[in-house]
Parts: C-alpha cells; sequence; structure tokens
C-alpha cells in the first residue's frame, strides 16, 4: 500500500474557456519569466502580452504573487506525478526508506530550481508554505506509515516526526528564498543539503549498536 | 571549548532614559497580556497606559508586531543566558549531543509557551523568523560543531546539517504559530516533539551496526 493515490485533492471545476485562460496566463508568464526574470514581470504586463483583459488577469491570479504560486503549483504538480507513477526510487516500488532520500533529493533540486519564482510566490499576507499539508508533509508522513508497517520504527509519534523532517527538508530553502542572506552558502547548490538529508534519514532507520 | 560567550552581539549603546522607557513598555505589555490576552494590545492602549507618548511607543517599537518581538527577544535573552551559564545539560560541560537534546527540550517548551506572543510577533512584512542566525541556528551549529571535534560525526557540511536541525526543531512550532491549522495535535503540547526529536538526535549520533 502506498497511500492515497491524490494528494491535492483540489475539485477541477473550472469552465474550458476558464482553462485555456490559465494557461495561457501561465504560458506567457514563463515565458516572461524566460526573457526578463521573475522580477519584471506585472500583472499589467501579463495581461497586455496574453492579450486577456486585466479584469481577466486578477480573477485569476488575485495578485502579483499569485501568478507565481500558481505556477509553483503547477510546476509541484508534475513533480506530483513522478512521485505517485514515475520509476522508483522516486515512485512507488521501492523500500520505503529509499523513497525518503530520493524525496528529499528531488525536492531539494526542485525548491533550488525554482528559487525566483518561490520568492516571488511569496506574498506578505500568505501564510508561510510547506506545511504539513503541502506535498512533502503529506508525502513523507505516508513514507513513515510504511516504514513502520514493515517495522522500521520504534513507537515515536509520526505526526511529529513527520512535521520536523518535512521542516529539516523544507525551511532551509525556505529561509535561503525569503531572505537570501550571505552566509548561507550551503543553500545555494542542492548538493550538501542532499548528502545532509540523506544521512539524516539513514541514520533514523540505521539499526543502532 | 563551547563557543562564543555571547550569541546576539547587538550594540547596547542605548542612553538611559530610553532604556528605562523600554523596559517599562514591556511590563505593561507583560500585564496587558496577562490581563486581557496578546490579542488586546495595542499601540494606542499601551501608550496610554504606560503614560508615555503615542511617538515614544512607535519610535521604539515601529509596529504593534514590534512589541512582541521585543517581549520574545526579552525572553529568549533568559533562555540564552541559561544556555551560555546555565547547569548542564542545558548549559556547558554536558556532551554535545546531550546538550542538543537538551535543547530542543527547551527549545519546544519554550515556543509553546510563547505561542501567543509568538504569533502576534509575526508581522506580515517581517522575514520569517528562526533563521540560521537565531539562538536556536548558532547553538545547534556549534554544538555540531562540537561533536564533530569529539570525532562524532562523519564527514558531512555541518552548516547544512545545522540549517536542516534547526527547521525540524522550529519549523513545527513557526508552523503551528502561524497557521493553526486542526491537524496539528502534535503540536500543542510539547511531549510527541521532544521525545521525536531526541529520537533524531539519538539516531544522528548512534554508532550504527
Amino acid at each position: 500500500m502506498d497511500g492515497p493515490l491524490v494528494y491535492f485533492g483540489r475539485a477541477r471545476g473550472e469552465r474550458a474557456d476558464a482553462a485555456r485562460n490559465r494557461a495561457r496566463l501561465l504560458q506567457v508568464a514563463r515565458e516572461m519569466i524566460a526573457e526578463d526574470g521573475a522580477e519584471r514581470v506585472t500583472m499589467d504586463g501579463l495581461a497586455e502580452r496574453s492579450g486577456l483583459g486585466k479584469g481577466t488577469v486578477f480573477r485569476r491570479f488575485g495578485t502579483r504573487a499569485g501568478i507565481f504560486l500558481a505556477l509553483l503549483d503547477d510546476d509541484e504538480r508534475a513533480l506530483q506525478q513522478r512521485v505517485l507513477t514515475g520509476p522508483p526510487p522516486l515512485g512507488p516500488g521501492a523500500d520505503p526508506v529509499q523513497r525518503l532520500i530520493a524525496f528529499g533529493r528531488e525536492r531539494i533540486a526542485f525548491l533550488l530550481d525554482h528559487h525566483a519564482i518561490a520568492r516571488a510566490a511569496l506574498d506578505l499576507g500568505q501564510p508561510v508554505p510547506g506545511g504539513v499539508r503541502s506535498l512533502a508533509g503529506i508525502h513523507i508522513r505516508m513514507l513513515l506509515g510504511a516504514a513502520r508497517a514493515a517495522g522500521r520504527l520504534d513507537a515515536v509519534d509520526l505526526d511529529s516526526l513527520a512535521l520536523q523532517l518535512t521542516a529539516a527538508l523544507e525551511g532551509p530553502l525556505l529561509l535561503y528564498v525569503t531572505t537570501a542572506e550571505p552566509g548561507h552558502r550551503a543553500a545555494r547548490t542542492p548538493e550538501p543539503l542532499a548528502e545532509s538529508w540523506q544521512m539524516l534519514i539513514e541514520r533514523l532507520f540505521s539499526p543502532t549498536a
């Protein structure tokens, strides 16, 4: 058993023209980011270039940050598909501990790749993303459950452990995205974080001497 | 070697009357929180009850959230003193792994105790708190260094590991403070998180079979 098939259970009752507009706007936003960088994308610019009215853009995204949230969401769905149906160890079929390691590595690379978009998606009025209801939080909790079912974890509260591991995975990237303090060298290339994540998970599940 | 003696190296060139006003305002804010709860504290109310001008309150704290940040800061200094000069295992002298466990337990209890203040201190315009420059981040990094010096950690990037462990410790509480989603049972009492933290640290440092 690998858990529920769909992590994001959002209703998709979008009308066809609304869906078309959304796809069009995201496509244009990606072009604008590729050409001029995320910081140059504006609601007005997006409306103009896409040939859609400003009202459509505002209704669809609400705020400028909403554009980037929608882009992140789109790309997260692609990662989610690989997690749900792709080849192991990211996808189903591998040992849960190996899946935890693989997922962490993919997620770190994903967040670093999406750094500019994630930064732009952080709206001041939004709650902090990356909670336990996120893709990472739900997936990690599921894999911990699978590991326990296989006799791999002592009596510990899996919800607490899942919260801590999700934060360990997402927190450093979120911090990098929100502050980019000098000193966060470690967050700029995936490898040190990915190695550290792997060691943490391997030791968590190692038989102790 | 237990690292630098002062983690927060802030200049303290405050004039005597400014320091007195600050202490007075924090004292009054604590009384107001105790009587009516954090959500009832306002800049105007604080100015009125403290008998100081509104201008003084605004200059001192900037925003309403600034009041709560100052309160948190004050209480964090008290925790910091216990970490720096208190009895082991929280204070110096104990094994670094035992200090990591003790610090995590204290910090979890501290953040849950300060939940209402921390929530009020989260200003929309502020960066996400709890970074590597925080008390927790600096202390964890120092203890990891001490553990490595004692031959307790393989080759892994200690900055990355410190970021991840700091996020694991602070993230679940920050999440609870920012959202208080109904599913976050685990964050409401310290024990499950404290147990999970202890297991994570113990296994990280266990000799593997």
